[in-house]
Protein backbone atom coordinates (compact mmCIF):
# COMPACT_ATOMS: atom_id res chain seq x y z
CA UNK A 1 0.00 0.00 0.00
CA UNK A 2 1.18 3.42 -0.32
CA UNK A 3 -0.62 6.93 1.03
CA UNK A 4 -0.72 10.04 -1.27
CA UNK A 5 -0.06 12.59 1.17
CA UNK A 6 0.12 16.29 1.96
CA UNK A 7 1.69 17.69 5.10
CA UNK A 8 0.20 21.29 4.52
CA UNK A 9 -3.50 20.24 4.78
CA UNK A 10 -5.63 18.72 7.08
CA UNK A 11 -7.77 16.14 5.75
CA UNK A 12 -4.04 13.67 5.42
CA UNK A 13 -3.47 14.81 8.85
CA UNK A 14 -6.69 12.45 9.95
CA UNK A 15 -5.34 9.63 8.24
CA UNK A 16 -1.71 10.10 9.27
CA UNK A 17 -3.07 10.37 12.98
CA UNK A 18 -5.19 7.59 12.95
CA UNK A 19 -2.31 5.47 11.57
CA UNK A 20 -0.16 6.72 14.31
CA UNK A 21 -2.98 5.42 16.94
CA UNK A 22 -3.22 2.07 15.39
CA UNK A 23 1.11 1.74 15.16
CA UNK A 24 0.77 1.37 11.47
CA UNK A 25 3.36 2.12 9.02
CA UNK A 26 2.65 3.10 4.83
CA UNK A 27 4.94 4.45 2.77
CA UNK A 28 4.03 7.82 1.34
CA UNK A 29 3.83 9.48 -1.93
CA UNK A 30 3.83 13.41 -1.62
CA UNK A 31 1.73 15.71 -3.69
CA UNK A 32 3.05 19.00 -4.03
CA UNK A 33 -0.50 21.13 -3.81
CA UNK A 34 1.73 24.47 -4.13
CA UNK A 35 3.39 23.31 -7.18
CA UNK A 36 -0.67 22.12 -8.43
CA UNK A 37 0.35 18.59 -8.99
CA UNK A 38 -3.14 17.41 -7.10
CA UNK A 39 -4.89 18.39 -10.84
CA UNK A 40 -1.97 17.12 -12.53
CA UNK A 41 -2.79 14.13 -15.29
CA UNK A 42 -0.71 11.54 -12.79
CA UNK A 43 -3.04 12.03 -9.81
CA UNK A 44 -6.07 13.09 -11.27
CA UNK A 45 -5.90 9.48 -12.53
CA UNK A 46 -5.00 8.46 -8.91
CA UNK A 47 -8.47 10.85 -7.95
CA UNK A 48 -10.37 12.12 -10.65
CA UNK A 49 -11.72 14.63 -7.85
CA UNK A 50 -8.33 16.07 -7.10
CA UNK A 51 -8.22 15.70 -3.79
CA UNK A 52 -5.83 14.18 -0.89
CA UNK A 53 -5.39 12.12 0.74
CA UNK A 54 -5.58 8.75 -1.52
CA UNK A 55 -4.66 4.82 -0.73
CA UNK A 56 -3.18 2.92 -2.88
CA UNK A 57 -3.56 -0.67 -2.64
CA UNK A 58 -0.91 -3.23 -3.80
CA UNK A 59 -3.26 -4.27 -6.96
CA UNK A 60 -3.44 -0.66 -7.99
CA UNK A 61 -7.28 -0.20 -6.56
CA UNK A 62 -7.79 3.33 -5.25
CA UNK A 63 -9.85 3.84 -1.67
CA UNK A 64 -10.24 7.53 -1.41
CA UNK A 65 -11.78 9.73 1.05
CA UNK A 66 -9.95 10.25 4.61
CA UNK A 67 -12.54 8.03 6.41
CA UNK A 68 -12.99 5.24 3.88
CA UNK A 69 -9.51 5.13 4.23
CA UNK A 70 -9.36 5.32 8.23
CA UNK A 71 -12.31 2.71 8.00
CA UNK A 72 -10.41 0.27 5.62
CA UNK A 73 -7.60 0.24 8.10
CA UNK A 74 -9.71 -0.60 11.44
CA UNK A 75 -10.76 -3.85 8.97
CA UNK A 76 -7.58 -4.52 8.71
CA UNK A 77 -6.18 -3.54 12.29
CA UNK A 78 -9.03 -3.84 14.61
CA UNK A 79 -7.02 -2.64 17.59
CA UNK A 80 -7.39 -0.35 19.24
CA UNK A 81 -10.86 -0.03 18.29
CA UNK A 82 -11.61 3.42 16.90
CA UNK A 83 -14.78 3.25 14.72
CA UNK A 84 -17.03 1.62 17.61
CA UNK A 85 -17.61 -2.16 19.04
CA UNK A 86 -21.07 -2.29 19.14
CA UNK A 87 -24.10 -1.52 16.17
CA UNK A 88 -24.99 1.94 18.82
CA UNK A 89 -21.62 2.36 19.35
CA UNK A 90 -20.64 2.50 15.79
CA UNK A 91 -23.57 4.75 14.75
CA UNK A 92 -22.53 6.82 17.62
CA UNK A 93 -19.36 7.23 16.80
CA UNK A 94 -20.27 8.19 12.81
CA UNK A 95 -22.19 10.80 13.83
CA UNK A 96 -19.90 12.39 16.13
CA UNK A 97 -17.41 11.92 13.59
CA UNK A 98 -19.88 13.82 10.99
CA UNK A 99 -21.03 16.32 13.11
CA UNK A 100 -17.28 17.90 13.88
CA UNK A 101 -16.41 17.48 10.30
CA UNK A 102 -19.22 19.58 9.15
CA UNK A 103 -20.37 21.81 12.07
CA UNK A 104 -16.45 22.42 13.02
CA UNK A 105 -13.90 21.51 9.98
CA UNK A 106 -15.58 22.43 7.27
CA UNK A 107 -16.58 26.21 8.24
CA UNK A 108 -13.21 26.35 9.46
CA UNK A 109 -11.60 24.99 6.81
CA UNK A 110 -13.95 27.75 4.54
CA UNK A 111 -12.70 30.55 6.34
CA UNK A 112 -9.20 29.63 5.69
CA UNK A 113 -9.91 28.81 2.07
CA UNK A 114 -12.06 32.09 1.08
CA UNK A 115 -9.90 34.51 2.99
CA UNK A 116 -6.11 33.39 3.76
CA UNK A 117 -3.82 35.04 0.84
CA UNK A 118 -2.11 31.41 0.31
CA UNK A 119 -5.23 30.11 -0.91
CA UNK A 120 -6.26 32.79 -3.53
CA UNK A 121 -4.80 30.74 -6.44
CA UNK A 122 -6.03 27.41 -5.12
CA UNK A 123 -8.99 28.27 -4.11
CA UNK A 124 -10.96 29.48 -7.21
CA UNK A 125 -12.40 32.24 -7.16
CA UNK A 126 -12.31 32.83 -3.58
CA UNK A 127 -15.53 34.37 -2.19
CA UNK A 128 -14.49 36.77 0.92
CA UNK A 129 -18.31 36.59 2.24
CA UNK A 130 -18.75 33.27 2.24
CA UNK A 131 -15.41 33.10 4.60
CA UNK A 132 -17.43 35.88 6.88
CA UNK A 133 -20.43 34.03 7.16
CA UNK A 134 -18.47 30.68 8.44
CA UNK A 135 -16.23 32.65 11.23
CA UNK A 136 -19.74 33.49 13.54
CA UNK A 137 -20.44 29.94 12.34
CA UNK A 138 -17.49 28.13 13.28
CA UNK A 139 -17.64 29.98 17.18
CA UNK A 140 -21.23 29.36 17.09
CA UNK A 141 -20.25 25.75 16.76
CA UNK A 142 -17.04 25.60 19.10
CA UNK A 143 -19.75 26.56 21.81
CA UNK A 144 -22.04 23.83 21.25
CA UNK A 145 -19.25 21.33 21.37
CA UNK A 146 -17.86 23.04 24.32
CA UNK A 147 -21.53 22.24 26.32
CA UNK A 148 -21.42 18.41 24.71
CA UNK A 149 -17.85 17.91 26.00
CA UNK A 150 -18.76 19.45 29.42
CA UNK A 151 -20.17 15.97 30.58
CA UNK A 152 -17.26 13.67 28.80
CA UNK A 153 -14.21 13.17 27.92
CA UNK A 154 -14.15 12.48 24.79
CA UNK A 155 -16.70 13.13 21.64
CA UNK A 156 -18.44 10.01 21.42
CA UNK A 157 -18.15 9.33 25.36
CA UNK A 158 -15.81 7.87 27.45
CA UNK A 159 -12.93 6.66 25.07
CA UNK A 160 -10.85 8.15 22.21
CA UNK A 161 -12.25 7.66 18.62
CA UNK A 162 -11.83 8.55 15.02
CA UNK A 163 -14.34 11.77 15.75
CA UNK A 164 -11.79 13.02 18.47
CA UNK A 165 -9.13 12.72 15.77
CA UNK A 166 -11.12 14.79 13.21
CA UNK A 167 -11.86 17.31 16.25
CA UNK A 168 -8.41 17.52 16.91
CA UNK A 169 -7.59 18.69 13.14
CA UNK A 170 -10.22 20.82 12.98
CA UNK A 171 -9.04 22.70 16.36
CA UNK A 172 -5.51 22.98 15.06
CA UNK A 173 -6.54 24.32 11.53
CA UNK A 174 -8.56 27.57 13.47
CA UNK A 175 -5.08 28.58 14.02
CA UNK A 176 -3.78 29.34 10.24
CA UNK A 177 -7.76 30.18 9.33
CA UNK A 178 -7.22 33.14 12.19
CA UNK A 179 -10.17 31.96 14.44
CA UNK A 180 -8.70 32.27 18.03
CA UNK A 181 -10.58 29.67 19.90
CA UNK A 182 -12.45 31.99 23.13
CA UNK A 183 -10.80 30.96 26.17
CA UNK A 184 -13.66 30.63 27.62
CA UNK A 185 -14.55 27.59 26.12
CA UNK A 186 -12.81 25.67 29.03
CA UNK A 187 -14.29 22.21 27.89
CA UNK A 188 -13.47 22.82 24.21
CA UNK A 189 -10.18 23.86 25.46
CA UNK A 190 -9.40 20.87 27.87
CA UNK A 191 -10.10 18.29 25.33
CA UNK A 192 -7.85 20.24 22.53
CA UNK A 193 -5.05 19.68 24.90
CA UNK A 194 -5.46 16.49 25.66
CA UNK A 195 -5.39 15.75 22.28
CA UNK A 196 -2.34 17.37 21.32
CA UNK A 197 -0.45 15.52 24.05
CA UNK A 198 -1.22 12.25 22.90
CA UNK A 199 2.07 11.07 20.52
CA UNK A 200 0.27 10.92 17.84
CA UNK A 201 -0.64 14.01 17.30
CA UNK A 202 3.06 14.87 15.95
CA UNK A 203 2.33 12.61 13.04
CA UNK B 1 -38.29 4.01 17.28
CA UNK B 2 -39.24 7.40 15.53
CA UNK B 3 -37.50 9.00 12.84
CA UNK B 4 -37.78 13.26 12.82
CA UNK B 5 -38.23 13.71 9.16
CA UNK B 6 -38.90 16.61 6.67
CA UNK B 7 -40.48 15.73 3.66
CA UNK B 8 -39.02 18.68 2.06
CA UNK B 9 -35.37 18.35 2.79
CA UNK B 10 -32.86 16.32 0.63
CA UNK B 11 -31.34 14.73 4.01
CA UNK B 12 -34.44 12.98 5.55
CA UNK B 13 -34.76 11.66 1.98
CA UNK B 14 -31.96 9.75 1.84
CA UNK B 15 -33.19 7.84 5.05
CA UNK B 16 -36.85 7.42 3.72
CA UNK B 17 -35.19 5.34 0.68
CA UNK B 18 -32.89 3.30 2.44
CA UNK B 19 -35.20 2.76 4.89
CA UNK B 20 -37.96 1.73 1.44
CA UNK B 21 -35.01 -0.69 0.11
CA UNK B 22 -34.73 -2.37 3.41
CA UNK B 23 -38.41 -2.72 3.29
CA UNK B 24 -38.50 -1.35 7.26
CA UNK B 25 -41.04 0.96 8.51
CA UNK B 26 -40.29 3.13 11.52
CA UNK B 27 -42.98 5.96 13.06
CA UNK B 28 -41.98 9.88 11.79
CA UNK B 29 -42.22 13.08 13.94
CA UNK B 30 -42.76 16.14 11.35
CA UNK B 31 -40.48 18.77 11.65
CA UNK B 32 -42.29 21.98 9.97
CA UNK B 33 -38.72 24.11 8.98
CA UNK B 34 -40.95 26.54 7.51
CA UNK B 35 -41.95 27.41 11.17
CA UNK B 36 -38.78 26.99 12.12
CA UNK B 37 -39.36 24.00 14.21
CA UNK B 38 -35.69 22.76 13.91
CA UNK B 39 -34.31 25.41 15.66
CA UNK B 40 -37.07 25.75 18.62
CA UNK B 41 -36.25 24.46 21.82
CA UNK B 42 -37.71 21.29 21.97
CA UNK B 43 -35.92 19.85 18.96
CA UNK B 44 -32.67 21.63 19.62
CA UNK B 45 -32.80 19.19 23.05
CA UNK B 46 -33.02 16.70 20.62
CA UNK B 47 -30.41 17.78 17.87
CA UNK B 48 -28.37 20.73 19.12
CA UNK B 49 -27.18 21.29 15.03
CA UNK B 50 -31.02 22.03 14.76
CA UNK B 51 -30.34 19.68 11.60
CA UNK B 52 -33.03 17.41 10.19
CA UNK B 53 -33.32 13.90 10.48
CA UNK B 54 -32.49 12.05 13.85
CA UNK B 55 -33.59 9.05 14.75
CA UNK B 56 -34.42 8.28 18.81
CA UNK B 57 -34.55 4.89 19.83
CA UNK B 58 -36.65 3.87 22.56
CA UNK B 59 -34.67 4.20 25.48
CA UNK B 60 -34.48 8.49 24.31
CA UNK B 61 -31.27 7.76 22.72
CA UNK B 62 -30.44 10.29 19.85
CA UNK B 63 -28.93 9.12 16.59
CA UNK B 64 -28.08 12.03 14.35
CA UNK B 65 -26.60 12.08 10.45
CA UNK B 66 -28.20 10.57 7.55
CA UNK B 67 -25.56 8.50 6.75
CA UNK B 68 -24.92 7.20 10.62
CA UNK B 69 -29.06 6.45 10.65
CA UNK B 70 -28.51 4.30 7.50
CA UNK B 71 -26.10 2.57 9.09
CA UNK B 72 -27.40 1.84 12.41
CA UNK B 73 -29.94 0.81 10.31
CA UNK B 74 -27.93 -1.85 7.66
CA UNK B 75 -26.53 -3.49 11.58
CA UNK B 76 -30.04 -4.38 12.42
CA UNK B 77 -31.71 -5.21 8.97
CA UNK B 78 -28.34 -6.68 7.60
CA UNK B 79 -30.37 -7.64 3.88
CA UNK B 80 -30.07 -6.08 1.04
CA UNK B 81 -26.81 -5.25 1.81
CA UNK B 82 -26.31 -1.54 0.84
CA UNK B 83 -22.88 -0.27 2.93
CA UNK B 84 -20.67 -3.66 1.56
CA UNK B 85 -19.62 -7.00 2.53
CA UNK B 86 -16.72 -7.11 2.90
CA UNK B 87 -14.10 -5.07 3.85
CA UNK B 88 -12.65 -3.46 0.62
CA UNK B 89 -16.34 -3.36 -0.71
CA UNK B 90 -16.99 -1.69 2.21
CA UNK B 91 -14.33 1.07 1.91
CA UNK B 92 -15.74 1.88 -1.49
CA UNK B 93 -18.65 2.28 -0.69
CA UNK B 94 -18.24 4.72 1.71
CA UNK B 95 -15.53 6.40 -0.62
CA UNK B 96 -18.31 6.79 -3.23
CA UNK B 97 -21.18 7.90 -1.20
CA UNK B 98 -18.91 10.85 0.34
CA UNK B 99 -17.72 11.60 -2.95
CA UNK B 100 -21.33 12.01 -4.41
CA UNK B 101 -22.25 13.65 -0.86
CA UNK B 102 -19.14 16.25 -1.34
CA UNK B 103 -18.75 16.94 -4.53
CA UNK B 104 -22.51 16.54 -6.24
CA UNK B 105 -25.49 16.81 -3.42
CA UNK B 106 -23.27 19.38 -1.22
CA UNK B 107 -22.68 21.91 -4.51
CA UNK B 108 -26.35 21.84 -5.48
CA UNK B 109 -27.08 22.25 -1.95
CA UNK B 110 -25.21 25.84 -1.46
CA UNK B 111 -26.80 26.33 -4.79
CA UNK B 112 -30.33 26.45 -3.58
CA UNK B 113 -29.78 27.19 -0.39
CA UNK B 114 -27.57 30.67 -1.30
CA UNK B 115 -29.88 31.61 -4.28
CA UNK B 116 -34.05 30.24 -3.94
CA UNK B 117 -35.92 32.94 -2.68
CA UNK B 118 -37.35 30.40 0.02
CA UNK B 119 -33.94 30.25 1.46
CA UNK B 120 -33.75 33.95 2.22
CA UNK B 121 -34.93 33.54 6.03
CA UNK B 122 -33.85 29.83 6.42
CA UNK B 123 -30.31 30.48 5.07
CA UNK B 124 -28.72 33.75 7.26
CA UNK B 125 -27.18 35.18 5.33
CA UNK B 126 -27.58 34.33 1.92
CA UNK B 127 -24.02 34.79 -0.42
CA UNK B 128 -25.07 35.20 -3.87
CA UNK B 129 -21.61 34.99 -4.88
CA UNK B 130 -21.45 31.62 -3.08
CA UNK B 131 -24.29 29.79 -5.09
CA UNK B 132 -22.04 31.59 -8.39
CA UNK B 133 -19.29 29.76 -7.10
CA UNK B 134 -20.71 26.13 -6.71
CA UNK B 135 -23.34 25.96 -9.72
CA UNK B 136 -19.96 25.88 -12.02
CA UNK B 137 -18.66 23.35 -9.42
CA UNK B 138 -21.70 21.08 -9.44
CA UNK B 139 -21.62 20.86 -13.41
CA UNK B 140 -17.98 20.34 -13.51
CA UNK B 141 -18.71 17.37 -11.33
CA UNK B 142 -21.71 16.09 -13.11
CA UNK B 143 -19.55 15.52 -15.90
CA UNK B 144 -16.87 13.76 -13.77
CA UNK B 145 -19.18 11.29 -12.48
CA UNK B 146 -20.88 11.06 -15.81
CA UNK B 147 -17.26 9.43 -17.12
CA UNK B 148 -17.12 7.43 -13.79
CA UNK B 149 -20.61 5.88 -14.71
CA UNK B 150 -19.36 5.42 -18.44
CA UNK B 151 -18.16 2.02 -16.94
CA UNK B 152 -20.94 0.75 -14.96
CA UNK B 153 -24.24 0.81 -13.49
CA UNK B 154 -23.85 1.86 -10.25
CA UNK B 155 -21.63 4.60 -8.63
CA UNK B 156 -19.81 1.70 -6.13
CA UNK B 157 -19.56 -1.20 -9.12
CA UNK B 158 -22.29 -3.73 -10.38
CA UNK B 159 -24.79 -3.58 -7.57
CA UNK B 160 -27.06 -0.34 -6.14
CA UNK B 161 -25.94 0.99 -2.93
CA UNK B 162 -26.46 3.79 -0.22
CA UNK B 163 -23.92 5.30 -2.36
CA UNK B 164 -26.48 5.87 -5.17
CA UNK B 165 -29.10 6.86 -3.06
CA UNK B 166 -27.25 9.99 -2.23
CA UNK B 167 -26.73 10.43 -6.33
CA UNK B 168 -30.47 9.82 -6.21
CA UNK B 169 -31.09 12.54 -3.72
CA UNK B 170 -28.56 15.17 -5.00
CA UNK B 171 -29.93 15.02 -8.69
CA UNK B 172 -33.52 15.61 -7.71
CA UNK B 173 -32.33 18.23 -5.95
CA UNK B 174 -30.75 20.21 -8.77
CA UNK B 175 -34.42 20.54 -10.02
CA UNK B 176 -35.33 23.34 -7.40
CA UNK B 177 -31.79 24.24 -7.39
CA UNK B 178 -32.25 25.14 -11.10
CA UNK B 179 -29.25 23.49 -12.29
CA UNK B 180 -30.23 21.71 -15.23
CA UNK B 181 -28.63 18.22 -15.99
CA UNK B 182 -27.15 18.82 -19.54
CA UNK B 183 -28.37 16.27 -21.28
CA UNK B 184 -25.58 15.23 -23.38
CA UNK B 185 -24.19 13.47 -19.46
CA UNK B 186 -25.95 10.42 -21.29
CA UNK B 187 -24.06 7.76 -18.27
CA UNK B 188 -25.53 10.34 -15.57
CA UNK B 189 -28.96 10.61 -17.28
CA UNK B 190 -29.21 6.80 -17.59
CA UNK B 191 -27.70 6.06 -14.13
CA UNK B 192 -30.31 8.82 -12.49
CA UNK B 193 -33.28 7.54 -14.79
CA UNK B 194 -33.07 4.08 -13.09
CA UNK B 195 -32.87 5.03 -9.81
CA UNK B 196 -36.02 7.42 -10.23
CA UNK B 197 -37.62 4.13 -11.20
CA UNK B 198 -36.70 1.95 -7.92
CA UNK B 199 -39.84 1.83 -5.78
CA UNK B 200 -38.25 3.59 -3.28
CA UNK B 201 -37.51 6.87 -5.17
CA UNK B 202 -40.84 7.32 -3.71
CA UNK B 203 -40.37 7.31 -0.51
Amino acid sequence: MKLYNSNFAPNPRRVRVFLAEKAVSIPRVEVDLARFEHKAPEYSAVNPFQVIPALELDDGAIIGESIAICRYIEELYPEPNLFGATPLERATVEMWQRRVEWHLLLPIAQVFRHSHPHMAKLEDPQVPDWAAANRPRALRNMMIFDDILRERPFLAGERFTVADITGLVALDFAKPARIPIPPDLTNLMRWHESLKARPSAAA
